[in-house]
């Protein structure tokens, strides 16, 4: 039998444990697995692009253990009522191949994506950022706020978004958890006095969520919302005035911010930072970039997260996905046994 | 909801409906598929080999509808008491790219791939074919043999593999449901007056379990063991006795037999013979080879049928597996409206 953590089971867990104590517990694991990044087999994900969306699968394996995650992007779901991300996730067992773990990544791919940012930060921000500018106010923003929180000790949060009404519920989430929101008119009134700047807007577009003029020395950008081709959301002056963070070269390259950078733009992989293997932040005035896209390696720590944190609780179910007939080799014999008279 | 058929429920399915009539109706829905070939995004699987074997995801897509298949092929399972091949599947819908349907694959793919086999040799073996030499008695074997009864009407069947324990499963499998089964001891005996040769083998190696000298002018050989690089079946002689028919040249390049074969070794993709743009068997001497690796637009058809035939029974349950939140930009409310006091 495998185990499987249904989207009711995820929000009792996240709702119980709380969001940003998840996203603490969850940065450890991301970090043991960015720190063994070398042992992992790492494939860019296989993307199937259609007019309203794209649909991906995200796979990635250790020696031991399998992961991988289906995940859409559809920009225009939310006018819709539907949700621009949603997702779901295995892990199987390399030494015999049987699925053992399947869960719900909705929720879960929100935390994943917030924690690993917040990770990241922890390593490129001035250790004295005391502001956070959020642009775009969707599904990541407050998970965002939190993990900042939760890494960095960050309470103070600047918000724009084109959708006032997304601003306002981003507001009455945060401002009952003990966060100082102020609600801005433009990214550069949002951008202005903030230390770290998270852009998390959805469109599929080449568009330019921040200009270069609005970007003083010493912050650190948290670039999230640009992840396929053909969707990117800083302007490309930004790139040259900072350095470039990514996890996995190749992916980001067709997929980062830095599709608009020649084949060869120099970037530095993150968990060489966190190794030790390059520098990270080298001085109080250098603008470094997360050129975020998500990758396979950060769903498989997520899920090994949850499968571990749920062990022992009432938050699984167990599902009957694996045929097991007593010959391994008799799989007809299963279905000759239930037959009610003849197959 | 998504809706899910489980172990359980196939195996309840396939053994009230019967195996061989569920081929019958699955070859309706592979031929659906075949024929609108040109209009599915296809891609090679996406593979990850260990030192114990294989996991693979196989997705593919319509302008209306995605899917992908989890499959793994560990050769070593039997002798550990697991099975070899076991899978999952997923449906989509690709407007909003949200999942519709999760099933078990590893009896669906034993009904799959031999509803395939039967479809093609349907157009390729000869239209007086009464003996089936079935070569390895894995799980597999039984499907092949009730998918050419269903397809061809044949009900002698000659069967050879090294375990002897193998062989007398198959036979007591197959006798009861009306076939007349000789079990051989050698390749050689197995094929002598076969007129469709099946090799089902599960070795992940280059391996030779037929060689030029066995195969009969007007032969159907239907190749299905051979599935990876460096797993064949066929002495590379005999592919030069015939015409090669594939699934997906791109895919099979790589994994099937004709991996022994330099890059532009010509073949003839089914789909093509379906729909009437080249020929399939020309003459009643001809040696027709399937050199079929298993792919991903089969899954999707097995898929849809499945989803169609469980319509309206209780043999699918609904799983929670996508969050919905009222407004779909507030995933966060989802979490706070559950927590007890606080997140």
């Amino acid at each position: 039998m495998a185990r499987f953590v249904d989207v009711r089971n995820m929000v009792r867990w996240a709702a119980g444990r709380g969001a940003e104590d998840i996203m603490s517990g969850m940065i450890a694991y991301l970090e043991e697995d960015f720190r063994r990044w070398e042992s992992f087999d790492k494939t860019p994900r296989v993307a199937s692009h259609t007019a309203f969306g794209v649909i991906e699968l995200m796979p990635t394996s250790t020696d031991e253990t399998y992961g991988f995650k289906y995940v859409n992007g559809h920009p225009s779901n939310p006018a819709r009522g539907y949700q621009t991300v949603t997702a779901f996730g295995v892990l199987a067992d390399v030494h015999n191949g049987y699925p053992t773990f399947l869960a719900e990544m909705t929720v879960l791919t929100a935390l994943r994506t917030a924690a690993t940012s917040a990770m990241v930060a922890k390593r490129l921000a001035r250790t004295d950022s005391r502001t956070l500018a959020l642009i775009g106010c969707g599904t990541q923003a407050e998970f965002q706020a939190l993990a900042f929180r939760a890494a960095l000790g960050i309470e103070s949060v600047r918000v724009w978004d084109t959708d006032p009404a997304a601003m306002e519920k981003l507001a009455s989430n945060l401002g009952p958890l003990g966060f100082d929101v102020v609600a801005t008119s433009s990214a550069a009134e949002c951008v202005a006095d903030a230390d770290v700047i998270t852009t998390c807007t959805a469109d599929k577009a080449y568009a330019t969520i921040l200009t270069a003029d609005l970007v003083r020395p010493g912050v650190h950008i948290n670039a999230i919302g640009g992840d396929c081709p053909g969707k990117t959301e800083l302007d490309s002056a930004i790139l040259a005035l900072g350095d470039v963070f990514v996890e996995y070269t190749p992916q980001t390259r067709i997929e980062g911010e830095i599709q608009q950078m020649p084949a060869d733009y120099p970037v530095t992989e993150f968990w060489e930072v966190l190794t030790g293997r390059a520098p990270g932040r080298v001085s109080e005035e250098q603008i470094t970039i997360f050129d975020s896209v998500g990758f396979a390696v950060e769903d498989f720590a997520a899920l090994r997260f949850v499968r571990d944190a749920v062990d022992g609780t009432d938050l699984y179910e167990e599902i009957d996905l694996v045929a097991a007939p007593e010959d391994p080799k008799d799989l007809f014999g299963l279905i000759r046994a239930a037959a009610p008279a003849r197959v």
